[in-house]
């Protein structure tokens, strides 16, 4: 048996994420998970990336902490600005953090050289993605292209590589991958405003797309709501 | 008149950064200086940026606390690996901080995004670039490439563009253009193990970099060296 290659997956605690990992796993890698502590809202995110590493046989689970809410801008960094209930279909919304994936990515590559991993898995998905342009494929292909100059390995003739298994998978097929590949969704924060025990609000963007992907799915939804204030 | 357009600078407070912040302000933008905490070994370094903006103009210096070290890899952020004092011209030396130079464009690239501003100037060089894969101008390109498809104002017609004066200019060309716009290096801090003070080993790959630039360009070096051990 040859050696299994490494990965390093970014892991947020969401049902993407969390998918994403699975399918990491089940093609055989050896899966560095990685967390950011950034100012989110929503860090009961941490606590269920914490869980779903274990759960799913992640060899480690770094959280690194990063300044993005110095950076503002966003509903999720910045408590000034109020989490919508409904962004309708226009525009990107306030919930977009700038520059979140570069950043996340860009560290994924730092650890992916360190570690020397071959793969970068990231849950990224460009059907039911809220608008963010650092969702596209095309965004990914060019995140892909600076790889390949970006790095120690890359100058050395071994790229890393991008995977985004869930790219072009609709929310109820992300459901049924993970629920195939023994993904506990109970476990999951996917909730922009989610409580400190993790529960959703069942009202933000994020909990309308999860709430759909399991119905679409036809499978019971395993969020733990809060009750309605 | 019309209103200075607005640029975000990258200065980490060694000769490159702060000549690259003079022409960014000599090309008249309103210059959002930014430099990271990411446990260097010469924090001294920040101590220069900060006075550097100042000296230079800058209308504001953000300074972003990032755990690079939790990544580890580097002679520059791991005390246990040594700073060579002679890395010779083979390879790419230990001083190399795994995916730096990515993630220092991401956090320029989510601050322009916030600010508004249209410019990212970064102070990379190929030419005395000791060897790290993310100067080369091919590795620019792919980052402004990303830099098209990344952001808000990327989707709304407006991309952000990565500007790199100094990426073709020796160390005496950066030196004359910086002298010519008033840089103080007396200010500037180059030297990877520089004390509390800033005052340099004079050993380090970027010492001797300095040094023969100052040499170079025909002027008298004002870098304050430390007593030999």
């Amino acid at each position: 048996m040859s050696t299994p290659e490494k990965a390093v997956v970014l892991l947020s605690g969401g049902m993407d994420s969390a998918t994403c990992l699975a399918i990491a796993r089940a093609s055989g890698h050896d899966c560095h998970a990685l967390s950011f502590r950034y100012g989110q809202r929503h860090a009961a995110e941490l606590n269920a990336a914490r869980e779903i590493a274990v759960a799913l046989g992640a060899c480690e689970h770094r959280v690194l902490s990063l300044d993005l809410a110095s950076l503002g801008g966003s509903a999720l960094t910045d408590r000034r600005i109020p989490v919508p209930e409904d962004s309708g279909a226009g525009g990107i919304p306030v919930t977009y953090v700038p520059a979140r994936n570069t950043i996340f990515l860009a560290f994924a590559l730092g650890l992916a050289e360190v570690v020397g991993a071959r793969y970068i898995y990231a849950g990224v998905n460009a059907v039911d993605y809220s608008g963010y342009p650092d969702c596209r494929p095309e965004y990914i292909a060019a995140f892909q292209a600076l790889a390949k100059l970006a790095t120690k390995q890359a100058v050395e003739g071994q790229a890393i590589e991008i995977v985004t298994p869930l790219i072009h998978l609709s929310k109820a097929e992300i459901v049924r991958r993970g629920i195939e590949l023994g993904v506990d969704y109970a476990r999951t924060v996917s909730c922009y405003q989610a409580d400190a025990e993790g529960r959703a609000c069942g009202r933000c963007d994020a909990c309308r797309l999860r709430a759909a992907g399991f119905a679409a799915a036809g499978v019971a939804d395993p969020t733990r709501y809060r009750a309605a204030d």
